[in-house]
C-alpha cells in the first residue's frame, strides 16, 4: 500500500511544463500536495475538490480508482473506502503549468459528498452583481443519502 | 478597485458550515486564499483552476466578472485584464466545508488558458492501470489563439 513502482519526473523548464508531453506534476513545497479537482464523466457535473500527496497519486494512477489525502485525518484516503462511494478514473489531465490534477470519473453508490448530495457544491448565493445575496441555496434536488446511516452516527 | 461594501461571515461551526445558508468562505490562515475552479456554463468544461484572496472574492460577486489572485504577481488579476478573454460568472457556488469556490461563467474571447487554448486541461496522460503511461496527449482541439500576439513575444 505504500510502495509504487511510478517515478514522476523532475520539473522542467516553462516551456516543458507548458506544451510538452512528460507528466511533471508539482507538489507543494511545503504541504507536499497537489490540489484535485474530480468530474462525473458522463454529466460533467463537478463533484469534489480534494488535495493529494505523491503516493495517492501515483495510486491512482496504478489502480485507475480515485485516492487522495486527506488533511484533517494526515493519511492516504482512497475514495470510498467507508461509504462504498468509490470513484474510476476514466481521464487524468493536468492544466498548463501541471500544479493541478483533474480526473473524469465514474462514480458508484450513491454520491460523493459526505453531507449525502451528490455533489459537494450543493450550495450557490443567491445573487451576484451590485445587490449581492450571499445567502446561500440548497440544490433542490436533494441528499441522496443519509450520512447518519452510511457512516454512522456523528 | 481596493474596497468593497461586502462583508463575509465569520466561519461557524460544522454543521452551520456544512448545511446552512450563510456563505462563510474559508481563506487559508497562512496565504490568504481560497481555490476557485472555473467551469464553463454551457459546455461543463473545466476551463481553469486559480486562487482568490478576501478582496478578489468580494470583486467577482460585486461585478460578476472573474478576479483571482495571482501568485506570481503578488496582485488581484481581472481574468482577461491583458488578453480581453474576460469571464462573466452566471453562478457561483461553495463545496460542503465552504473552502472551495466554483464559478460557472461565460467567456469572452478566444480562449481561457493563456497557453492559447479553450481550458487549461488540454491534456492526459496516455494511460491508467497497470500499464500506466504518463506521456502527455495534447487535446487535438488545438489552439485557439497565438499567445504572442495576445500577451506580445515572451
Amino acid at each position: 500500500m505504500n510502495d509504487s513502482s511510478i517515478t514522476f519526473s523532475p520539473r522542467g523548464e516553462k516551456s516543458l511544463l507548458e506544451e510538452g508531453n512528460v507528466f511533471m506534476p508539482k507538489f507543494d513545497s511545503e504541504t507536499g500536495l497537489i490540489p484535485c479537482i474530480a468530474q462525473d464523466a458522463h454529466s460533467g457535473e463537478i463533484l469534489m475538490f480534494a488535495f493529494m500527496n505523491e503516493l495517492s497519486l501515483k495510486k491512482s494512477i496504478e489502480t485507475g480508482e480515485a485516492h487522495y489525502f486527506s488533511r484533517s485525518r494526515n493519511k492516504l484516503w482512497k475514495k470510498g473506502e467507508q461509504s462504498g462511494h468509490t470513484q474510476r478514473i476514466v481521464e487524468l489531465k493536468t492544466d498548463c503549468d501541471q500544479d493541478v490534477v483533474l480526473i473524469r470519473v465514474d462514480t458508484r453508490g450513491a454520491a460523493a459528498c459526505h453531507v449525502g448530495y451528490n455533489s459537494c457544491f450543493f450550495r450557490k448565493i443567491t445573487a451576484l452583481g451590485e445587490t449581492p445575496d450571499l445567502t446561500l441555496l440548497t440544490d433542490p434536488s436533494g441528499k441522496q443519502f443519509d450520512p447518519n446511516e452510511v457512516y454512522g452516527k456523528k
